[in-house]
């Protein structure tokens, strides 16, 4: 039984908590928050609580929280911490996991040097093996490798060329957006392509990142020069042998990512998330070698899964196959759409 | 067991059809749907499909869905059918239910004159009582129903002013929505104040509609002359009595109706969706006579348990005390916050 701490518990830490709380292997020890809002309330029922300062603890007590005791004494109730504090923050905390010898994941917030391995579970599962520090790539990366891998394992990959049209902030923050306005990032090409290769290897990629005003989820457009032929068919069968990669349909009503959020509330799941990315069937199109396809991604919820996997690398507890089969189970990922 | 039919599928049909299913007097015969989309494939996991006319029945054929019969089908195996459907259709179908001599609930997108009596159940759950024909008042009319029937029964009202800031379309709807504007109602007052009356009775009551570029929830800032003078205390305490209002803190981080919709994605219901109607602590306020308060309304779902009571009312099955219980129960509703 591995014994996961939570530091922080935001978009992703609670749903990571809730997902290895899901796991046979696994159990949490407890999480760490800094105010007694809802969300502190809620995991209050199900988790110990603890508190990264005095001040912290303070301010959770004065809410009525019971307060277990201090980051620290997670870490020593751990066997491993996972880090889903805000971007930055997880570079600051590394020295303290360092300091008590215990292993850690990271989020894609940070730079890639915060840790010894950057991981995607289909991209390089084995690269995390044994690894005491390991960070689990972003969103937006994570649903690029997932697709990108499954293509260069089938195909080969000579370049990718990606527009990645992003949400501007998260569904439960009413300060930083919806921005009324498109904003591109400047820099060519944006962060994801060099983040990208941390996970897929040596690929030629550009990328190019777009805010525009919406909550709900990232949409990639991407085009990819192939080193083999193929066809449609192949390319969306191929698609299919991934249980993280969903094939979905304009035809059956899901034109945009307002249904397809609606769809993953009909799914009945944690939060109404969508784990798997969703890959519009009709979207695939070849020209010779030139393969065009537009993705979806969950930027609260695919990179849960990936969280799960890393855990198991580390530890080398189960191979790939055995570990993404256990994590998938668990939380009722699959490419049954319907 | 009451055989419910469920005529229309969308946003509210849905909704009412999974509500139904969980309670123990009644059960769902089937549903009534047009297009093979994704909300048809789910709901052929659990319930029958029927069409309302040929052309429905060969575009779900073809998209490869069961279809058990039509409209009429569905008529002769139900005792009621919740009419459901789009805005004015519920009109055009009342001769066919009055021909089959069945009892039918319609939606607040109709006209009061389509029923014998509209329904809140806070407000007038008894005048529903062995009716054929009943409409559930919309969204906006029932969250403004459930705090004004509690406080007119508490303090009796004089006046009411309410200023609805409304959400410009609903989550699953990329085409209306969201709008890059502030759009008012011209019309003073707007049809929330006599569509009001139908189900407080005699109320002075004037309401403005504004709506605003948002998909998640509806807010609505309320001033009420009361008849008898009263606390903030007391009337915090008043709305702890009734199950179906919610009272939620920004000190909680409950700031806007991103994270109410988020704190709903945490308490695990179906859909993610918030049944209560929610209103801030802080904002009750008092000055004299006059009380202020603001409260956010799910749209999408506050109708729910008012469509399962209705359904009771109708058939004389339990009086509002035990109905109102059982849906509550069935529904996991409650106004325990955490």
């Amino acid at each position: 039984m591995i014994k996961v701490g939570i530091n922080g518990y935001g978009t992703i830490g609670r749903r990571v908590a809730q997902a290895i709380m899901l796991q046979k292997d696994m159990t949490v020890t407890g999480i760490v928050k800094t105010k007694p809002d809802y969300v502190a309330r809620f995991a209050s029922h199900n988790f110990k609580l603890f508190s990264p300062d005095d001040k912290s603890r303070k301010q959770l007590e004065e809410g009525g929280l019971r307060v277990s005791g201090t980051l620290e004494n997670l870490i020593d109730d751990s066997d491993i911490i996972v880090d889903a504090t805000p971007e930055g923050i997880g570079a600051k905390n590394l020295p303290a996991y360092k300091k008590a010898g215990i292993k850690a994941t990271f989020q894609g917030g940070e730079e890639p040097s915060v840790a010894e391995a950057s991981f995607n579970a289909y991209a390089n599962f084995e690269e995390s093996t044994g690894k005491n520090y390991v960070r689990v790539v972003s969103c937006n990366t994570t649903g690029l490798a997932r697709t990108l891998s499954s293509i260069k394992s089938a195909y080969g990959i000579k370049h990718v060329s990606a527009t990645l049209i992003r949400r501007a902030t998260d569904p439960n923050d009413s300060k930083k957006g919806p921005i009324n306005a498109v904003e591109p990032g400047l820099k060519f090409p944006s962060h994801h392509a060099p983040d990208l290769r941390t996970v897929l290897g040596d690929v030629d990629i550009d990328t190019v990142a777009v805010k525009v005003p919406t909550t709900l989820m990232h949409v990639h457009v991407i085009q990819v020069d192939l080193q083999k032929e193929t066809s449609i068919d192949h390319v969306l069968e191929n698609f299919l042998r991934y249980q993280r990669i969903l094939l979905i349909s304009g035809k059956d009503g899901m034109s945009s990512t307002a249904q397809i959020m609606d769809f993953a509330r009909e799914r009945s799941r944690n939060r109404s998330d969508l784990y798997e990315v969703a890959v519009w069937r009709e979207s695939v199109n070849l020209k010779g070698m030139k393969l065009n396809y537009i993705q979806a991604v969950h930027q609260e919820s695919d990179v849960v899964p990936e969280n799960v996997d890393a855990i198991r690398a580390m530890f080398e507890t189960m191979d790939r196959e055995k570990s993404l089969s256990a994590t998938d189970m668990t939380l009722n990922i699959g490419n049954k759409v319907f």
